[in-house]
């Protein structure tokens, strides 16, 4: 980071051990949630610079700016900040209309089914778009 | 625990290395993110089995069955996980309309003001209630 210090509004965000902190993105106009994921403090500070959602991907250890791959990129409206500081909420227009890696809607696209004695997760949300064809990088 | 085996629906959720996964309460007839708090599996069982939000306190480090000294406790209509398998997502009837200790309708009531050279955490939503009216145990 070029930043030296940090910003007094950064400072109020409790970040965990590993530096993270979740993020759920909200889709502004429907209200549906999308994700959630996660950000460190640079990650936090591009979104809010930007207006961009950027995420900390655990897996890769590294920034992820949402749609840099697949061009489903979030544009940010309103970050808020809940009564611990510990949780930010993003409100974001979904570019694509596709927020999950499998090509859905969101990533919640699973429900649990109690009407059983067995409960079960089943799949409620269709998959719009194969995502063969969002992510045209090669898998190594 | 009185469950000795894992159910199948249960072991499908990737629970973090403290046995905890992120969970966020929304409200299932506006649309409102209320809040986001942790489950243990136990947590997660008894919200299934009951249909009341039951979450972990990290501070206690015990279940917290949300509303347990408030009244407000949460309806819970639909759990829904994400595609990582490592976020739940609640569509709840908030009962007494609040979500937040601070007597607020939901937790994420500060938002982030970016007009200025210095952003700053704005607060947004009302508190509806006295806290001190809302919680009857004397503090410790």
């Amino acid at each position: 980071m070029t930043q030296t210090t940090t910003p007094a509004w950064l400072a109020e965000l409790r970040f965990d051990a590993q530096g993270l902190i979740p993020a759920i993105a909200q889709d502004a106009d429907t209200g549906t949630v999308l994700m959630m994921a996660w950000m460190n403090a640079e990650a936090v500070q591009e979104t809010a610079l930007t207006g961009r959602a950027v995420y900390f991907s655990r897996s890769r250890q590294r920034l992820w700016r949402k749609g840099e791959e697949s061009g489903h990129i979030q544009q940010v409206h309103d970050i808020r900040l809940d009564c611990d500081g510990d949780v930010l909420l993003l409100k974001v227009t979904q570019v694509g209309g596709i927020a999950c890696h499998t090509g859905r809607e969101r990533c919640f696209f699973r429900s649990l089914d109690t009407r059983d004695a067995q409960p079960a997760w089943v799949v409620q949300d269709p998959v719009l778009k194969d995502p063969d064809t969002i992510y045209h990088t090669p898998h190594a």
